[in-house]
């Protein structure tokens, strides 16, 4: 019989988002009445902007002739798209990228899924603490050995550098799930840190749009040198409510290398190319013209729109918690609230209170590593009035 | 500096298709005014069928409204689709699949590149050869050795069982790039061969649909004891025009398994839907309702018609290919026509041959693998018009 990846056997038998949605299924049976909120797993609730629907019913009718018919696109994404990304992501914030250090994709959970491929199985990672699950599972799939940086009250959840060197250190910001934020000189400290010590930062920017305060970084590479140490990911998900259309990107920048086994540097944007170009075939057609559409006055009005929606909620979120005795970190700049558990309570215990008092669902922060226990993360993406309605479920249930 | 994954270095430097396609940019820019047919990659170029343009428009608008907005989807597909999978593609032939046997995703390539991430990286892997170069280069990436098993007029181009036992052994069949296929038969023996060393195949059927001869099996689980040892990658690239839409399925029965470093033996289906859980984040909601309408009586008409219509132009290939005075296999049951090159030349030098005199684009069989060596691959993914020409003029250049 085939010998199988035996790494996987040390996974956790179930995705964190799976056994949420495991628990939310089962209380929601036992309690067919109850109308559960749900403020765990970081959907979207609100419509894909108009610009990019009638994007997409453009391009449906292009692939309905043989003229405008596209089939096979380039494996890291069409011009069309990455010029805009680069004239509209980056350039405005003196961020210079040539067209070809973007490469467009189904998602950012793809791309950080697979990045690892292109680094040495022995590689050491870093990770914050608490994270985003994808980041662990996918290195322990490849059998690396993971450093926890742990971010807590202690820090005010600012990660220190890890004790011994890593190669790969994973940075969300805002973060995912604390929605806390590294400001310029931290994140400068970050870059000159995996400079000198030649590691790679994998930063992911998915929460990029939510950023209100001045002094936070939209991209890594606002800040010096980082194009020699950082791979950026960004996603249209929560930007513009793709995460049923499937579609994101990342830039690895040319001046960022590697080292072979024998020492010689090779550039990392070629070796994510040919991963892209032989494992990859490119993201749909007409979900990268509906992502080009963003790019439209109306569409960057719309998308606008939409995010101030969320960040509304988001503040909403904070001022009831609050309310209500407990405290919390994000929402600030983030569609993440992270919230302390009352009375030592333990994430699943207060998951499972809020789900049978208030039917409220939230997600566990134990779940995200173990410095999220007592935590649980709430999330701003619903509609005003469900967060309205939760919150005031929570002040009415005196948790 | 980050170590980097030192494989990618074993790899070719340019994916055979890039290579096509700039020897074919440089040619044109070097004469301006050549029609150049191509007749090279196996991209489709009949539009999209109504019935799946249509069920686009839909989802364009679901995604518009609040009610109707499909969000993060089930990462292995929506049920709508798998059980019209197991129901269409599957029932009809015998085949009783669960739908979460079914893993729905943007595309063959991508699984046929990901499936080797769960088995160990010291797994032995046989390809046929010539081969789809995906499967070789996926491989090398993991640092895996990898055994050829020719396809040459010698065995009638079917392969023969490897020397040594191996692990994994890809088959495609209808097969790129020669065209040929296995009966019930042969792929019986190979299903058993399987069974009792311990193998399993990876069974790339992409091209089932143009499959005409009736003793030539549709899904290898046809073959008795076949959903013990083998995985059936499908894609709706060729049958339905999705090449730009990106949306292909993966069979992992319950039945299959693997073993651990102890010898447990472990459901591959449960470690494949571990890593795209993890890794991958389902196919766009759209696409999968544009392939969900491929299986209503419209849309089952309409892939009918565009599959006859590229088996028209196979045929057409074949005929022209030997009233030129060449030699040529498939373009029966598959959309190739594998032509043996004239008087000894090499792949290459006839690829310049064909694009010099008659300005036709094929592709190089050596580029497919060692075996593929004195061949170039005829797509029959062109108009009717200019598979006649491209005919003509490889008539009239006496090639």
């Amino acid at each position: 019989m085939a010998q199988i990846n035996s790494h996987y056997l040390q996974l956790s038998q179930n995705y964190l988002f799976s056994e949420v949605a495991r628990r939310i299924a089962a209380f929601q049976a036992a309690n067919p009445d109850s109308k559960i909120i749900k403020m765990s797993i970081g959907d979207v609730t609100r419509p894909l902007c108009p610009a990019a629907v009638e994007a997409l019913h453009k391009a449906a009718d292009d692939q309905s002739r043989p003229e405008t018919f596209h089939g096979y696109g380039p494996e890291q994404g069409y011009a069309f798209l990455a010029e805009k990304i680069r004239d509209f992501d980056y350039a405005p914030r003196g961020v210079k990228l040539e067209a070809d250090e973007i490469f467009i994709s189904d998602g950012a959970k793809s791309d950080l899924g697979n990045i690892g491929d292109i680094f040495a199985t022995d590689c050491r990672v870093a990770v914050t603490d608490p994270v985003y699950p994808v980041y662990v599972d996918t290195n322990v799939m490849l059998g690396r050995s993971i450093t926890y940086l742990p971010c807590t009250e202690a820090n005010d959840f600012v990660p220190q550098f890890p004790a011994e060197p890593v190669d790969l250190i994973y940075l969300c910001y805002p973060n995912n799930p604390t929605g806390t934020t590294l400001n310029r000189t931290q994140l400068q400290q970050w870059v000159d840190y995996a400079r000198q010590t030649g590691a790679v930062i994998l930063f992911d920017s998915a929460y990029e749009c939510f950023i209100t305060e001045a002094d936070v970084p939209h991209s890594i590479y606002e800040l010096e040198g980082a194009k020699e140490c950082a791979i950026e990911f960004r996603s249209y998900s929560k930007t513009a409510g793709f995460t049923g259309l499937r579609c994101g990107y990342t830039v690895v920048p040319h001046a960022l290398r590697g080292t072979d086994e024998q020492g010689n540097t090779v550039e990392l944007n070629q070796l994510w190319r040919r991963r892209q170009t032989t494992k990859f075939n490119g993201a749909s057609y007409p979900i990268q013209r509906a992502a080009e559409a963003i790019y439209t006055p109306e569409g960057q009005a719309q998308v606008r729109e939409t995010v101030d929606y969320y960040l509304n909620n988001a503040r909403l979120l904070r001022e009831g918690i609050e309310a209500a005795g407990l405290t919390c970190r994000g929402g600030v700049n983030a569609p993440y609230v992270w919230v302390k558990t009352p009375e030592g309570l333990g994430s699943w215990e207060f998951f499972d209170l809020l789900l049978q008092r208030a039917n409220v669902a939230c997600t566990p922060g134990v779940g995200f590593g173990p410095s999220g226990e007592g935590y649980v993360r709430l999330t701003a993406f619903n509609t005003l009035e469900a967060t309205l309605e939760a919150m005031q479920r929570i002040m009415n249930y005196e948790l």
